[in-house]
């Protein structure tokens, strides 16, 4: 071990790139250990992303859903935490390179960059069509969706007036879901008469899928009623419905054109850099295969989990979720605090979920299956229980409640 | 009155410019009247500006003291709520023209636009030293403020360290004083322990005072009291110290330089635009001189209230406080629900105050003062119970108690 590679006192040192699920799991295991770790991350927060949608529909606040990194971290006094963004690795002199031109040394790396929205071969339709992905995405949607009802109001052509009313989502999977059946209940309820010259609740929303059914990491039970309960809700599902064209004005589809001024792309994820910085294989969404330990193939020091790792279990890719990110966050972390070769990890899935709209989500576990009420009270008690922090638990189950009360969103800001 | 004055059936026509304090109770004050009222206002939400400096310090979230105008004005059928800015007044042809090229016409018009942070002679100032105004302000300087720490903790260099963890507040009014009092908590308390190169409690707060004496709208006694009180909480006050110059690494006042990254305004406000499209006179500080019914002098069909209006009373201007703003709206609305010429309004203040850290604040009302613990505990009660909607009361409510506790702030985000 050469003395670049050790803490002030000798010890070795981990870093770790990005603090989502999979990295704030790992630095957390590896606190108090005899192990100088470094989080290198963009943001100074982790963003709880799986209610990150409703942030980008008016229900909550964007720090309702996120920590500051250092707050989390602060009694792990053998974790340092560095707002840096990250350029480049150098595994030849065990380094990670930052754009601001400085370096950070290591002895072993955690490579948990996670991933971003895929827009296949078009990515100039990231302007059209926003994706809740960080923070400012989403605070761009919410105002995308306000404004679109206030230009609305005050249109003075009809045709003008019906495309301002016509909200896309592009994507079946449960990001799409959620935000056709918010956007739903966003236009039928909570603006209801706010407006003068027109009728929120005349609004279209459109639920565009390429493939067959929506949710389909789903059982076909369950994508069943999803689809219907979207469409009592008002939302327009169409299947088999491919995207081939963006614009200003709306979209083309393989089953015609919607004109429609807010189109909210929810379509799939392809990992975030971290294959590029170390110029080895991946697959077509830029994962980087991982052994069984979380090892990149070919460099024994550097370590990959979450959506940017590509690690197969019983024959089949691990999903990109937020319970296998931080269940392999959690493992390297504890298997890292002594310095030997990881033990294998093997995930437990502890069901997959998604929330349609108000009393309808659905739950599956292996054979179990879940839809209704129920599965939308465990969906709601689950995230809160989630959330890290007790204020944080606390405000989100208020503002809940009241919104399930009164139909009120607390956080319609356009700005 | 001609026929374009009128709602559609033959109502008489108000229009309020600005959702303010002063704006949102003259629209409040006038629901259910036989009038067709219209609201304009270049953003979609009333803010509650006396407790903005608490986003600006990341205790608060934006949407925690912001309030969408169609939803308090929902069930104010006869009032419409319009997204626009306006840009100039015809008052021949007796119309309001926007931005965007329409024009609204009025047959009575209320100027309720407000108040911005005066630069004095320096309005390129404004580019280092921001004021919090709106929430997108308080969003830079929460990001400035959180940012410098950051940076601390990665430099280098002693004095550039210094510079950084140097913030300097302009201004010793209550917005002054009541920033400096929370980024003295924030660098004490609430980042202890989060750093690991730099310890944030030595971080340098300044409050420099172009003037004798702070606060100084209240009694000498209290202004004394906010200094000590600032001081034991490590606050530097400097008083007569007036500023004369700026740039990116400090500023230049009377009494020597001070190297400092961030610097936040505070000093003096002027009223916002509405003078200049009257074309009229104003005093110094762009204020509309009116008569004691609100109307502005040589304009029967126009009214002025809040921040951008020049009411003398008792040989002196009334301040620009929230409570003249709304207490002059409410006056109007009510007076102008009939058309008849408005009677004389009287202001009738309920004490001012400021707060000035945990267990300290000021309160002066007449002969009566109070200051220390009860007057902390009443400034909070008044704040929450000033807040529209039970949401943002139990919000803000319980965030406080929160960080009472624990010093935690729950908005520490850098975006």
């Amino acid at each position: 071990m050469s003395q670049a590679h050790q803490g002030g006192d000798g010890r070795r040192r981990v870093v770790i790139v990005g603090g989502g699920f999979g990295g704030l799991a790992c630095a957390r295991a590896l606190a108090g250990a005899d192990v100088d770790v470094t989080l290198i991350d963009k943001r100074n927060h982790h963003l709880f992303q799986p209610l990150l949608y409703q942030v980008a529909t008016a229900a909550l606040s964007p720090a309702d859903i996120a920590v500051p990194l250092r707050g989390v971290l602060a009694k792990a006094k053998n974790v340092r935490v560095l707002l840096g963004e990250v350029c480049g690795i150098d595994p030849d002199r065990r380094q990670v390179s930052l754009t601001d031109g400085t370096t950070v040394p290591y002895e072993q790396l955690v490579l948990a960059t996670g991933s971003a929205y895929n827009y296949f071969a078009h990515p100039e339709w990231a302007q059209q069509a926003p994706a809740p992905k960080s923070i400012a995405d989403a605070r761009h949607i919410r105002a995308s969706l306000l404004k679109a009802f206030e230009d609305a109001e005050r249109a003075d052509d009809a045709a003008h007036r019906e495309a301002l009313l016509t909200f896309v989502v592009v994507g079946g999977g449960p990001t799409g879901v959620e935000m056709a059946g918010t956007i739903a209940e966003l236009a039928r309820h909570t603006l209801k008469g706010n407006f003068r010259n027109i009728d929120p609740a005349c609004a279209k929303i459109i639920l565009v899928e390429a493939g067959p059914r929506i949710l389909s990491a789903f059982p076909e039970e369950l994508s069943t009623y999803a689809v219907d309960a979207l469409r009592r809700m008002g939302v327009d599902v169409r299947l088999g419905c491919a995207v081939e064209g963006l614009d200003d004005h709306g979209l083309d589809t393989k089953a015609g054109r919607i004109n429609a001024r807010t189109i909210i792309w929810g379509a799939g994820i392809k990992a975030a850099q971290g294959a590029a910085w170390l110029g080895g294989t991946h697959d077509r969404n830029g994962r980087i295969p991982v052994a069984d330990n979380m090892a990149v193939v070919g460099h024994e020091r550097i370590f990959a989990i979450g959506d940017v790792a590509l690690l197969e279990q019983d024959g089949a890719a691990l999903p990109a979720l937020a319970q296998v990110a931080q269940q392999q966050g959690t493992h390297l972390g504890r298997e890292l605090r002594v310095l030997a070769i990881p033990r294998p990890f093997r995930y437990r899935s502890r069901g997959d979920t998604a929330v349609i709209g108000r009393h309808s989500a659905v739950y599956s576990l292996g054979k179990y299956q879940l839809k209704g009420r129920f599965a939308w009270f465990l969906w709601g008690l689950a995230h809160v229980y989630l959330l890290i922090g007790f204020d944080r638990r606390a405000l989100v189950m208020f503002q809940w409640i009241w919104r399930y009360l009164t139909f009120e969103r607390g956080a319609r800001l356009i700005d």
